[in-house]
């Protein structure tokens, strides 16, 4: 018997927020291995502003998905038939599966997911590499030094949540964005951020200023747009701007504004630096075990936001991430009885 | 007798380009120095174009001018007057003297200027602010190595050529940005740089393109708006942006647009780093004695556009800046019989 295959192939180059029918879903019989090859089952999806992102032609850190390919995706599934030495049934791995039922691999780019160290999820969460990106952005690029402010936009996204818990154990004063009061009372009473600014009640100049009196010393930022804007109004001299993503743009349809305030740089003698986790790989054994010992200790907490119901809800829950509808890291759970 | 004073006075904070009424030209009897004091009458003025930035309202690196006040500016002026135990009549200073004919100083500021070493105006040039901030802006905020590719815009003002030169000098392939084919034939045939964008010749990012091919490891931006958001588009993995100036938004009447391509910053791993010259201080004897080496070997050139004519002039000469109409360093000489 042939098990089914479905994916979820890119069909067009969205125009704003990405629709149904920019994927095409397909079924049609389960790859079979190769020799040195074997094949994974799904379990779970993980969801990422960068999808996004991946998605539209040009330059960026990646070759886009090209139209007709599988859509590129992390995720964590079980090995369910192997012609590999190293890799035998019955395996849980991390790696990018794409999105899709059935996935093959020959063990490049694919890590063990230990689940006796935390929950399956965890290793698309704090241990993953939404973990790695906030650990080595916030403490290689931001170095931020006790004491000092760190603001946090998107801070309870995947990434943001995890990287102003890291601040917050360095010993600095964190200030976390986000939108919604859910959101913020999380952040503040459940992760120990000193304070949250909610930017859907409208007034974020004078919240940052009111949170931010002697200056913002690390802004790590998610979400670009008028929240960056407005953050360098505050940088302290010295600071230092991390540029993880800007979610808040990823959908434009026109060219978006760049930061106004740039200038601000100058002024305050900051700096603003991008980055990306993939040129940290060699470090990962250590940011995965920090982080894995901050969890073990209390110290940090990682949240998935599961949602269940297969892979043919994938167009919908991903636009969830542009919504700002779910809290810490968005997870699509593929099988019932996933890890 | 007692000798006149005159003075340019701020009157009015500018809207756009700054007009002869944004400042009040006031003639009054010449200061006299008190106890450990000594008057200066200035023989050359400097023109930079950070002045626009002091007449506007607001937090920013130093003070605004006030309404009223002396306009402030650099200029080198001799010593007609001394109450100073340290500073006799006759001696050549430089300092932040303000655009008037006679100033009053206690030394604090105050620099000698050495004409045995070179010329007078040359100390408002490469061995002034001026060549100071190429020198701190390029080598320690750009931190070139040799055979990297090394962008200068406002190449052919007083801060860019100099920058550009040092680029050279430390074995960089160096592309100036300047407006208008005499001043890219200065860059290339007069101080060896490699290539020349003119601007004004429109096809700017082909011009770019063209000249990159490599991409660009170090982007000394002297005039933001359209160029810094262009040659972002032509980053390097690891590239550094160093901000020294944004001419071109200086005079904006909206807030200007920032760079939208400031996302390149993460696609390729850059920084883009603001500074001042002010936080290097202690190492302007450094910068001094190097820079003068490179003149004295003829590796550095200097080039002062001075024009002639006396204070009343002021205002008319500042705007030259905003025109692009000098080639160097812009300055005003004040004395017929000037050093």
């Amino acid at each position: 018997m042939t098990e089914t295959n479905a994916q979820w192939r890119l069909a067009a180059r969205p125009v704003g927020l990405a629709k149904p029918s920019d994927w095409e879903y397909v079924q049609e019989p389960a790859p079979e291995p190769s020799d040195g090859q074997f094949r994974v089952q799904l379990e779970y999806l993980s969801l990422d502003p960068a999808m996004r992102g991946w998605m539209n032609e040009g330059r960026s850190y990646v070759p886009p998905v090209r139209i007709g390919e599988v859509m590129r995706a992390g995720g964590i599934g079980r090995v369910v038939q192997s012609r590999h030495p190293d890799y035998g049934v019955g395996e849980l791995v991390w790696g990018m599966f794409g999105v899709q039922r059935y996935a093959l691999a020959d063990g490049n780019g694919v890590n063990r997911v230990d689940t006796t160290l935390a929950p399956a999820p965890v290793f698309l969460g704090a241990l993953g590499m939404t973990g790695l990106t906030a650990y080595f952005g916030l403490l290689d690029i931001g170095r931020p030094e006790p004491g000092q402010t760190v603001v946090v936009s998107g801070a309870a996204g995947a990434v943001g949540n995890v990287a102003g818990q890291i601040a917050r154990i360095k010993g600095c004063r964190v200030v976390g964005i986000a939108g919604g009061p859910e959101k913020c009372e999380w952040l503040t009473r459940e992760l120990g951020f000193d304070a949250a600014i909610d930017y859907k009640r409208g007034d974020l100049r004078a919240q940052l200023r009111e949170q931010t009196r002697g200056g913002v010393d690390v802004y790590f930022d998610n979400v670009g747009g008028e929240i960056l804007d407005e953050v360098l109004r505050r940088l302290a001299r010295g600071a230092r701007v991390v540029i993880c993503g800007a979610i808040s743009q990823y959908n434009a349809e026109q060219p978006p504004a760049g930061p106004a305030n740039y200038m601000q740089l100058l002024v305050m003698r900051a700096s603003m630096t991008g980055f990306l986790v993939f040129d940290f790989a060699k470090r990962y054994p250590e940011g995965i075990a920090q982080l894995a010992q901050w969890l073990g200790s209390g110290e940090l907490r990682s949240r998935e936001d599961v949602v269940t119901g297969g892979l043919d809800k994938f167009p919908e829950v991903f636009l969830m991430l542009f919504r700002g509808a779910n809290t810490g890291k968005l997870i699509l759970q593929l099988t019932e009885d996933a890890a």
